[in-house]
């Protein structure tokens, strides 16, 4: 992975960890249910997103080398459809 | 809400933030694409579950109760559908 | 359901249900791919958003209707957040 | 695409038609709204199943292709992503 996109990610990962910490505190104080399912929603976004990220990044350079190589390119063509199989969960 | 859901909710959360904190740890160390993806996927559907546990006592305590009250039922029931409708992001 | 809801959510049925044939027509024509993966998530957002409609008239009738009543409201709540979680797969 | 793989999608289409009407029947005789919900669930799955079935071919033959061509390949990655995005409508 190129280090800018690196400390995207991480930068990106941080503060989902802040988020999840603001929830604890939200259920801790007893802040307003609805207030708290709007901050879980808004975890679950910044999460897809970031492995959306990763799955570009994992497509462009790992399938993609894999098939410009000519190697292991339809065992990277599965696993990838199984890493959006398993995130669709369809 | 109940203490012992209180507890349940606040572990499950605790356990979000080590898995997140996990992931950044993976990224950092450079781990596979796809596993990382993995652990992304398992934290979606974590924070699910938290949602719908606090959606259940949420119409269980707050929604029920406003309509057993016959007082401020119509704006619970609005505020609920408006939390579901953001969770599906129909 | 009240006359008018249904009428709204039979169009709406009607809608979908010339989209799916609509599907069928572009992979008999082999259209592009990537267009009918377009109308396939449009037919995916179209069920959900009917499901929503549903699931709003569901609690505002019948969920309510129980707990106004004082009879079978555990139970209809129990229905509700399944039907919800079946929908959230989660 | 193989005329197999063609077949096997359109039967799906039709089994989901199928689905889409029985949906507007239950509606019609107003059949319970948990059930309706449960058949819309299945709808939604249905259509999902299919779009990953033409995802795979897609990226399998179409993005693959292009590769392999050193043709047309950022183009096709790049569509690619954002079919993905849309569905998982991060």
């Amino acid at each position: 992975m190129k280090a800018r996109d690196k400390e995207k990610i991480q930068n990106r990962l941080r503060r989902i960890e802040g988020q999840v910490r603001g929830v604890q505190r939200m259920v801790e104080e007893e802040a307003y249910c609805v207030d708290v399912l709007t901050q879980l929603g808004s975890i679950v976004s910044a999460s897809e997103k970031v492995a959306l990220l990763l799955l570009k990044d994992h497509t462009e350079h790992c399938v993609r080398g894999a098939i410009e190589d000519g190697e292991g390119a339809d065992e990277k063509m599965e696993e990838l459809m199984g890493a959006i199989e398993r995130f669709l969960r369809v």
